[in-house]
């Protein structure tokens, strides 16, 4: 409310709103994808909203904090939970989404770039953390979560370990580029970790 | 042969020499060390080398080429290929080894350096491929082989799946940074891809 402005009065600037949060991240969101995150400045992000240079500053203290609220946004979107039934199924469907949002839109260049560009940023580093990778994993434990009240896997599961498996050989291959993110590698990816983490044949 | 100086010749520049090539590669290894590939010039690895810096140019085209092959000296140097006589106790052997030398040395900044450098840079990707990647796992896969010739694993095991989940989930946690690189993260991403690789339970 304290920004809304107060009819007959002068107000500096424009005032916060919605609709300008969301040209300024449809803003970002074009030019992390046209040129990465080296590539948007805040000056062009603001002209391409319409909005002016403090507006953007308001809301968002840094470009690095920025990007990655845009990025999240776009990324997050490509990606709903799925709930298939089985921990087979959902991290399946998890690693296509995945795969599908890094191989066939932008996020997979963007987020090469942020992941690059946090290594010589600590507070890039600690932003991408709690704005995108603390808030996915959230997620995705979600679904391990059920697997255990299902009793497909153990209790006693550590479920970082079990992320950092799947989304890590997938992070590998979109970083090191050795060999190609295929439906047959998001296969076989699973089978191994749901057959590992299945707990002793009983 | 034909590098060594014709006694009695007039020889432009110095010869191309191991003891140069040495001194070449420890002063490169030192400046990534301190400062990172950005941070790494041919002029300081020439004058740290005692060289001038024709002859730099003259064994490596570029300031890429020269960072990986003295990275990879080293970090090879720090992982000898162990075999212990299980799959188990090799995949922990070399896991171990690899979070060794990147939480211990300065290998683990220099690596991610390169990592980052490389996601805006083809040539330096292709280069990583060809100089580190590839000839580390072509390293690791021999483990897998002697697992199979001992019948620990199936002969149809997807080799590179297999090294993207071990390797993978360690570059995960070193570029991220979310959680630590402890001995129990590696035994736990250990187990569950040898009991995942085993094959169903006879």
């Amino acid at each position: 409310m304290s920004d809304a402005p107060i009819p007959g009065t002068a107000v500096r600037g424009r005032p916060r709103s919605e609709a300008a949060d969301r040209a300024i991240l449809r803003a970002a969101t074009d030019l992390l994808a046209e040129r990465g995150l080296a590539g948007m400045s805040m000056e062009e992000v603001a002209a391409r909203a319409g909005v002016g240079k403090a507006t953007v500053y308001r809301r968002w203290r840094s470009r690095g904090a920025l990007a990655l609220d845009a990025f999240m946004a776009e990324f997050q979107a490509l990606q709903p939970l799925p709930d298939t039934g089985t921990l087979r199924g959902d991290l399946l469907a998890a690693l296509r989404a995945w795969v599908r949002a890094v191989t066939r839109t932008p996020a997979g260049r963007i987020l090469a770039g942020l992941i690059a560009a946090a290594q010589d940023d600590p507070e890039l580093a600690a932003a991408w953390r709690a704005q995108v990778l603390e808030p996915m994993r959230g997620q995705h434990r979600i679904m391990l979560r059920r697997a255990i009240a299902r009793g497909e896997i153990p209790a006693s599961t550590d479920m970082d370990v079990a992320l950092d498996l799947l989304y890590g050989a997938a992070y590998h291959r979109l970083l090191q580029g050795h060999r190609p993110l295929s439906d047959t590698f998001t296969r076989r990816v699973v089978e191994v970790i749901v057959a590992g983490l299945g707990g002793p044949p009983g």
